[in-house]
């Protein structure tokens, strides 16, 4: 099962696909879309949602994980991803890709087996894992891997959280 | 110059469309896009951007003024309005419409006077501004004729503040 996993940001979105054959992992793609920040936001939403639209068309992926936010530091911020994010669950909807969820959490405790890693030991991890040449830049690249992984691990459509909400 | 006044939400989206001439208003249309609970959060997103992209082919806005966000109470809920929002910054600038953004006080100030007006208070003077036969339900409706009333009076796209972060 192909599984593309997100890391959703207006600045950055990270994106990582992996196919995922009886829990063993094969890296096909991954990288991140950055918008500049002197565009208008408009812009760059409308500039996240072509480039995720051709990752999708280019990746065929089965099913997209998508990492839930929580807004503790600002909040403005907060709104400005939460945006993107809408963008994101969007194009998975329009290309019929089934969307699931994960917490922070639930990421760190697949890919570590530690629900409160560090980041550098979920890059590590994620390096290892998929006997990457290097660590993927930027983190939101390694982030967005982390998160296909932790739906692999989970079974995929078996066992996600899918919104229901 | 045709306004399009957007409260956004992921339940309910209101929209209102006007035209202001010199001052002078004239409503287009109005009403709210719904989407229903038991939907998926991004089936709910993809009917927002269907039903939104139809009301702007049909009344061709030259603007589209939209309400800003303040996360208070809930958190969670906010999170999903942000998204629902998104959308509707995708819809504008797919279809080239220009967009400006509103704080609730700077949409009371501009149609009641008053930057901390109850909501009858608004609803009165939307539907006595725009010379409408009953007050328009469900509020949102009347919050986005609210917020297109503000973008006209503000004089349009000279004046307001548009996204530029």
């Amino acid at each position: 099962m192909i599984i593309l996993g997100i890391d959703p940001g207006l600045a950055i979105v990270g994106w990582g696909v992996i196919d995922c054959q009886r829990g063993r992992f094969k890296t096909l793609g991954y990288g991140s879309i950055m918008t500049p920040a002197g565009m208008r936001t408009e812009e760059r939403l409308a500039k996240i949602y072509h480039d995720l639209n051709a990752i999708i068309d280019h990746f065929h992926p089965a099913e997209m994980a998508v990492e839930e936010l929580f807004f503790t530091n600002n909040i403005t911020t907060g709104i400005r991803v939460a945006e993107a994010r809408g963008i994101v669950l969007l194009c998975g909807e329009q290309k019929g890709v089934r969307i699931a969820e994960y917490t922070p959490m639930q990421v760190k405790q697949a890919v570590v087996g530690y629900g409160k890693a560090e980041k550098r030991q979920v890059i590590a991890m994620v390096t290892s894992l998929l006997k990457l040449p290097a660590p993927p830049k930027p983190d939101d690249t390694a982030d967005a891997l982390a998160i296909a992984i932790c739906h692999g691990h989970s079974g995929g459509s078996r066992l996600a959280q899918y919104y229901n909400h």
